[in-house]
Parts: C-alpha cells; sequence; structure tokens
C-alpha cells in the first residue's frame, strides 16, 4: 500500500490520526466493522503507523446477533491483513438482554471487548466516529433537553484509563468513504445503519439533511462545534460543583441556594447520582429535585427509579425507602 | 370580560403572567401585534391587573412596511379597548437600513419604540414570546454553533432596565390560539410569519415538525429546557471570565492559557468585544483568535470586521489596524 501516492482524503484522515496522538500513545488498535469509518481509519493507521514506528493492531468484533455475521467479521479480518495489519483479532461476543435496549445492549458488550482487547496489548483504541456521528450525537442529547453535557456529544479521549480515541471526529462521513474509494476498499453496510426503528438513523437520514437544507450547510460542523464547547463548559462547571460539594449523606437546602443556579443544580445531580448510585435519572427527576430547594411548598417529595424517593425534612434533602 | 368565568387556557395564560411578576412590576404595558401571542398575553394581563390592582396599558406598533398596516393596527387597538385596555397607544416607526438585513431592522425599531414606551410608563414591557418562539430561538442558535450562549434563546427578563418581560416562554403556542377562541378574540396572521425566505419560518414550518415526528413530541419543551439551562450555564461562566479579566488592552496569552478552556475562550471572546467594540464577530473569528494562543505557530494574525487585525507579538495579542 505504503508505494502508492496518498490520495487528498486518505492524506486528510492520516492528518486527522496523526494531529490526535499524544507522546504516551504506543500500539494503535484499530476498531473496525469493516464499514467505510473505521476502514478508512484501518487504512489511515498503517501509514501513521509505518511513519512513527508505532505498532499497530486491529479488533473485529463479532456480536453474532446477524445471520453471517461471523463471515462478515473474517472477511473484514482479511481486509486489514491485506491493507497491512499483522497483529488482526476477531472477537465474538455475547450480547445480554440488561434492559436498556437492544441498541445499548450490542453497545455495551462491543466496549466491554474492545477496552479488554486495548487493555490487553497497553494500547490506544482508536475509533471510527465522524463528524457527522458526533453531530447525530449532539442532536440526540438536544432532544433529551438536560442540558450543557447532553450536548457534548463525544470526547476525542474517553473511556477506562482514557484509552478510547476518536481521532475523526472534525472529519465528514464522505471523506472516509472518498478514502475507502481511493484505496479500493470495498466496505460492508451494516442494515441497523438504515433501519428507521431507531432514533439515531431517523436523525442521520431525515433531521440532518432536514437541517442542512433549511437552515444551509454547515449544519454538522456547527453542531460538532457546539459539541466541543459543551464539553469544555461542562468540564469546568462539574468540576466546580465538586468543589462545593459538602460530602454529606444528606444534603443541606441552604447549601444549593447559596450557589449560582448552574452550580445548585450540577450540586443536586451529584448528590443524587452518588447516594442514590442509579444512572437512570432524567432531567424531570432534577427537575422536581430541584423544586423541592428552589418552590418549596411542602410538597410530598420525588420518586426515583428504584423505589427510592427525596424528601426534605426541617431544611435537608434526604433519600428515603417509603413504606409501601 | 371579568364576568365570564375563565376557560382552561386563559386560566394557565393569567397563570404564567401571574407566576412571571416580581413585586417591583408595576404597570404593566403589553406589546401587542394582533396575532394570537400577543393578543392572548393582553386577555391574560386584563385579569392579571385587576386581581393585583396594577395599572395596564397596551402598545401596537405600525412598521408601516405592509400595506393596510396601519388599519391593522387600529384595529388591534379597538380590540384591545374593548378588552378593558384604557390606555392604548399606537406607535408608528421608521424602519431604517442598518445592513443586518430587514428582520434585523424591523426588531430594531419596534424595540426602540416599545422601550421607550415602557420607560416613559415607568412600566413592565410584557411580550407574548411563546415556548414555541423559544424552541425556534435555540434551533437558530444550534444552526450558528457558537456555544452555550447562543443556546440560551430569550431570557423572561431583559433588555434596558431589565424591563422586558417574557411570560410566556414556557407556555406552548397552541395555548394563545386556545385562549383567544375561549375569549371570542379573532387574531391577524402576519404574513411574515409564512414567508419561508425567512430562516424562523423555515424552522417553525420545516424543522421543528420534522423533530417532533422523527424523535418525538415534547422537543419543543426539551430545547425550551435547553435555553434555561444554558443561560444559567452562560451566565455563570460570563462572570467568571469577567473575574478573570486582567482588563488590560493588549492580553497576555499566559493568563488564557492557565485558565481552563471554557473560561479561556470567553475571556478571549471578552478581550475582544470591550477592545474591538464590534458585534459581529462570528465563531470562526474567535476559533481562530484562540488558535492564536492554543495553537501557535507564527500565524500572521486574524483579521475582523472593520480592518482591523489580532496579533501576537511576544506573548501578548493586540489588536492593530494593518497598513494598506
Amino acid at each position: 500500500m505504503a508505494r502508492r501516492a496518498l490520495g487528498p482524503a486518505t492524506l486528510a484522515a492520516v492528518r486527522a490520526v496523526e494531529s490526535s496522538l499524544d507522546p504516551s500513545d504506543g500500539c494503535l488498535l484499530v476498531a473496525c466493522s469493516g464499514g467505510p469509518d473505521s476502514l478508512a481509519l484501518a487504512r489511515a493507521v498503517v501509514t501513521v503507523g509505518a511513519r512513527r514506528t508505532l505498532p499497530i493492531a486491529a479488533v473485529v468484533v463479532d456480536h453474532g446477533l446477524q445471520q453471517f455475521s461471523a463471515d462478515r467479521a473474517t472477511e473484514t479480518a482479511t481486509t486489514l491483513t491485506t491493507l497491512g495489519f499483522g497483529d488482526v483479532t476477531v472477537r465474538t461476543v455475547t450480547v445480554r438482554s440488561t434492559g436498556a435496549g437492544p441498541e445499548a445492549d450490542a453497545r455495551l458488550a462491543r466496549y466491554r471487548a474492545l477496552d479488554e482487547a486495548a487493555a490487553t496489548r497497553d494500547a490506544t483504541l482508536l475509533l471510527g466516529h465522524t463528524r457527522d456521528d458526533q453531530a447525530e450525537t449532539v442532536l440526540l442529547g438536544l432532544a433529551r433537553g438536560s442540558g450543557t453535557r447532553s450536548l457534548a456529544g463525544m470526547a476525542l479521549r474517553s473511556g477506562p484509563g482514557a484509552r478510547r480515541l476518536r481521532p475523526f471526529l472534525a472529519l465528514p462521513r464522505s471523506v472516509t468513504e472518498q478514502v475507502c474509494r481511493e484505496n479500493d476498499l470495498v466496505w460492508w453496510s451494516d442494515p441497523y445503519n438504515t433501519d428507521p426503528g431507531y432514533a439515531r438513523v431517523r436523525v442521520r437520514q431525515t433531521v440532518l439533511p432536514t437541517l442542512e437544507r433549511e437552515l444551509g450547510p454547515g449544519i454538522a460542523e456547527a453542531l460538532a462545534r457546539t459539541a466541543v464547547l459543551a464539553r469544555d463548559d461542562a468540564d469546568l462547571l462539574d468540576a466546580l460543583a465538586a468543589e462545593a460539594d459538602p460530602g454529606t449523606s444528606t444534603l443541606a437546602c441552604q447549601v444549593v441556594e447559596g450557589l449560582p443556579p448552574a452550580l445548585g443544580r450540577r450540586l443536586l445531580g451529584r448528590w443524587l447520582r452518588l447516594e442514590h448510585g442509579a444512572p437512570d435519572l432524567n432531567a424531570g427527576h432534577l427537575y422536581a429535585v430541584e423544586a423541592l430547594v428552589t418552590d418549596w411548598h411542602g410538597q410530598a417529595g420525588v420518586d426515583l427509579p428504584g423505589g427510592l424517593r427525596v424528601r426534605r425534612t426541617d431544611g435537608r434533602l434526604e433519600l428515603v425507602r417509603p413504606d409501601r
């Protein structure tokens, strides 16, 4: 591959990977589904690994959910070997139902396998999410209406040990397809990616094209920029709320009232998460709990998932398990 | 009017006005276009004024831009008198071209007249913007991609002396139309409100319905909630950036670099606005100036509107007027 001059899209992809790397990055492990984004990422990583003399590897996850998924995984592995990867692993995962829906369940199983593969090699896990994926994530977050953090999209680095890296977050999806064409890579189209039963697919196929048409091109870029700005804002505000946290098991309303609303609200969210431990609190729960402080008129309390209730007693919030 | 029992929508509108008032509010001056939102607001204010024994007044702006606009203003004034307003003024304004576009020019002229009318009476100026207007504003801000402040929509209180009050920001537009029907009020439909030449009209007619259909009902509510949360976040972050501002006419890059990104970026924006004085800086300008600090590699400088350039010299940013 290296003998041929790089096409313009491939060059852009290589630059995106290079500029995302830290000196701490050693082995570059590409998560490849066989779709255009992760194939383009794999292609770019081959060049970057050679230029920087970094070891490269690839992992293909077989969810075992679709017919011929094992065949597809094997084909993708073959493509990766042809591209120049000496270390290619296919990981077959078992998707267990957690009640969060099939999309979330598959995601959980996939990331567990990918993070393990990265940890085993002490590698950075490179993921092919593009600017369009980021725009979709921001719109889905916007629809939840839970504020700045929900608009922060995906981070450049994240996950256990900050091993996950998404070098293509500013790269349009059209570029990854062009990378594949420049390198004669045949990509696989996941039928899930066109199933309108998924909110993300409806965002991709209908919502974003409508926004582009009605509000002008550049909406995906604007959304990706919003994610960067929102993430920095949310990170700082969360850190300030953590500083303001008295760390008590019941929370004095006075402490919340003494903070600017942006911090008081976050302190409440933080206290609920730490005390309640449940990740499934939505904006409605937070709003109702906030009203116990900011609009107190003797409410009975706020019921949360898991049979718990937040109650206000003598100016303090406490979590109780009401009698049934 | 007061003799008839209030319908459910009228009751909701009255409650929205009542809960938005502060003890400092005296005379309630309604800005009325003759459309359903401001007519419903006027109707609610009649009841609130009577209950709270507050003086009420109404002002109708005639932009003189459309045929028969004077007739319409007179008709609206008559409706307001019938509703129970003793003090109704029609203000004819002259829309001057500022280069910002006809929509912005009309807005500028309208608010100048409305703010003056409020200041003259020492009144609170009540505006009929609904939850749907707020949702549209948030989406238009999102399309700009300039971060948390651009998602903050309209404030409950704003304007010179914080005299402007928008009691209906959490009330769906469908409720205001229902208020008109409950009170046999015939509203006027502004042809501008259906002209797809305006981005706001395209958001109303196409973008929001698409979002509702594809991401489920409740999107307007989620967007309005986003506005409240984003406003609180942006207010706090702006205040923190103001505290961090050394107030010098050239800005040391070290000061910016020593701050969290969310504050460093705001300090740059603040310095540019205060030193440059121009309101027409966009996200692209800010990004380029930020790169002079965070991605310095000897750039020539960043050109801004008005023939000014930001230059980095000896680790400080300065505004210069380059030789031509």
